[in-house]
């Protein structure tokens, strides 16, 4: 069948953790964050692609996307899960041969008396105060359990995309001392923020995500997805009268309108509205009216011929514009692109 | 495996419908429209459940959907597709007896010539300018067809969520004139909206949506959905010290932050930051920083104790008062909901 057309150049996402990796130290690994299904783009076939690009360590957010990814690379590579070792998931780890970075003394306990002998990796807080063990917290782990051997112990940065927030030092300096309070076979500070913020902060191994996929802060991404939309009808519109839900777009002048089939519950963010626009080619289609659940309304009044589809995501209009059209970041578009559309991997 | 937890009382889903349907006159057929995977609902579950309430009458935006519920209902109910007969869908409508809403004169001329005899429906624009043919069109089609014998003659109105926008009767007059120029077996013009503005808009058969799945503007709906979050750690955090990306959120005064499980990679639209907040019971526990893709930060600082996992929809924080924390409307929360929830279905 027909329909919305979402394009993902896998050769773009290898280039782009290929020109992450260069960033750093040949001694520094770079690994790959895939976790939302990596960034909406569909673990599987991304997870592959960078495994033949060279990656050899994956994250995830949930143990569930381990086992996806866990099934779709193979057993070499290895898969850590940021979420650590949550209550029922204690069989997937297991089966799946997935390392928790643990983040709580309480799921160190856990996975200790559990699973005794298995890898973790342990993840620190250090000043985001979302996630991970904070100093005190790693003191009283270490009294408890001081043979503790992480193979990794990693902690994130809350400002990296603003290289200039004094943040960034605060994090990195207390990083460094609670990593140095325990012997650990790696370690991990940054993600594609952080990677841009220079060698201080690559430590034994960088977690790229978002400029993987073609997004901001890493300005020399390469995009990787187009969004075709098909065109189901045009009409004429005459001056006066009005387009979509609310009535809210009044034609100023004999327009021509067309409809495409694509709407927010495509993960087309409402918000946009008529701040963002289509193209036909390079000629740029302002959406007029409001977004519908299946369907766009866009004035393409100045096209000589309507295509049968138009483009909403091409290399002009990046995730990262279309984000800001809709009051957003280009994460969220990426992670919500939709159920619907025909989903076309090149390489 | 754990993590969040999407409870859909069907139940609920057939008693709105139920509520609906007595609306109408007794004469007057009510339908269900279940596009876009039931508004995120799942459209196996739910067009069950409405089938056994008494629907036979199901609308869907794309021959794709109409594919998935047909499956998922048997061969007795009539699926009407919305973006009517597109190219490449033509298979689609002849394996699994679908009906197109043919919308252009385009559509018209490829569906009589390529599948003589099927039943069809016509949808006609009476001033949305978005989808359906209008006055002139019509004439010309008709003049051309003048057999034409539609199952189904259909409009849609744009604003019938403000009952005293004058263009719903402009669109009522509209569709009228236009439906009286042909004999169709039913027409339809009223979604939830125009059920609530009264007879003279019921017309043959009503096409209920966002109503049966508890959202505005029909008041009297039953709630459908409850969103459970698990919690992974909680920490304490000083005055003065920052949460979650940006640095945004500082605390005032000494407190607990809860991490929970879901994110906007989970259609938590992130726009809804600090405007939302988590229930602990009927206890209320403010979204403190910005949401993140996997992971949100909450103030449990008021709470005895802090259960396993919080609630982001229930009956209180209803999928429209998360909407307007996210500036967005209870259709976007609904088609938003992620794929990595658990989903319970409960009758």
């Amino acid at each position: 069948m027909p329909g919305a057309l979402l394009t993902i150049d896998l050769g773009a996402v290898a280039a782009n953790w290929r020109a992450l990796d260069a960033k750093s130290a040949n001694t520094v690994e770079t690994g790959a964050v895939i976790k939302a299904n990596a960034y909406g783009l569909g673990v599987g076939p991304v997870g592959r692609a960078l495994q033949k690009a060279g990656a050899k360590t994956f994250f995830v957010a949930l143990a569930a996307e381990g086992v996806v990814l866990r099934q779709a690379i193979g057993p070499t590579a290895r898969i850590f899960v940021f979420s650590g070792y949550m209550q029922g998931d204690e069989s997937a780890f297991d089966e799946f041969d997935l390392t928790p970075l643990l983040n709580s003394a309480d799921q160190v306990v856990r996975y200790l008396t559990h699973r005794h002998g298995a890898e973790y990796g342990l993840q620190l807080d250090s000043g985001m105060n979302r996630l991970g063990m904070e100093s005190p917290e790693l003191v009283s782990v270490i009294e408890h359990f001081p043979a503790i051997d992480p193979v990794l112990t990693m902690s994130h940065l809350a400002c990296a995309d603003e290289p200039e927030h004094p943040q960034n030092l605060d994090q990195l300096t207390a990083f460094n001392e609670m990593a140095a309070t325990l012997t650990s076979q790696q370690s991990s500070l940054s993600a594609t923020g952080g990677i841009l913020l220079g060698a201080d902060y690559h430590m034994d191994i960088t977690r790229p995500g978002i400029g993987l996929y073609g997004g901001e802060p890493f300005m020399d991404a390469r995009p990787v997805v187009t969004l075709s939309l098909p065109v189901i009808q045009t009409r004429p519109v005459a001056v006066g009268e009005s387009v979509g839900y609310g009535a809210t777009w009044v034609a100023p002048r004999p327009s021509t309108i067309a409809t495409v089939a694509g709407g927010y519950a495509d993960g087309l963010i409402r918000a946009m509205g008529s701040n963002a626009s289509l193209y036909a080619g390079d000629t740029r289609c302002p959406i007029v009216g409001r977004v519908s659940m299946d369907l766009i309304t866009v004035d393409v009044t100045d096209l000589a011929q309507v295509p049968a589809s138009l483009d909403i995501l091409n290399t002009t209009q990046t995730v990262d514009v279309l984000a800001d059209a809709a009051g957003t970041i280009g994460y969220e578009i990426l992670t919500s692109l939709g159920n619907r559309y025909q989903r076309v991997y090149k390489d």
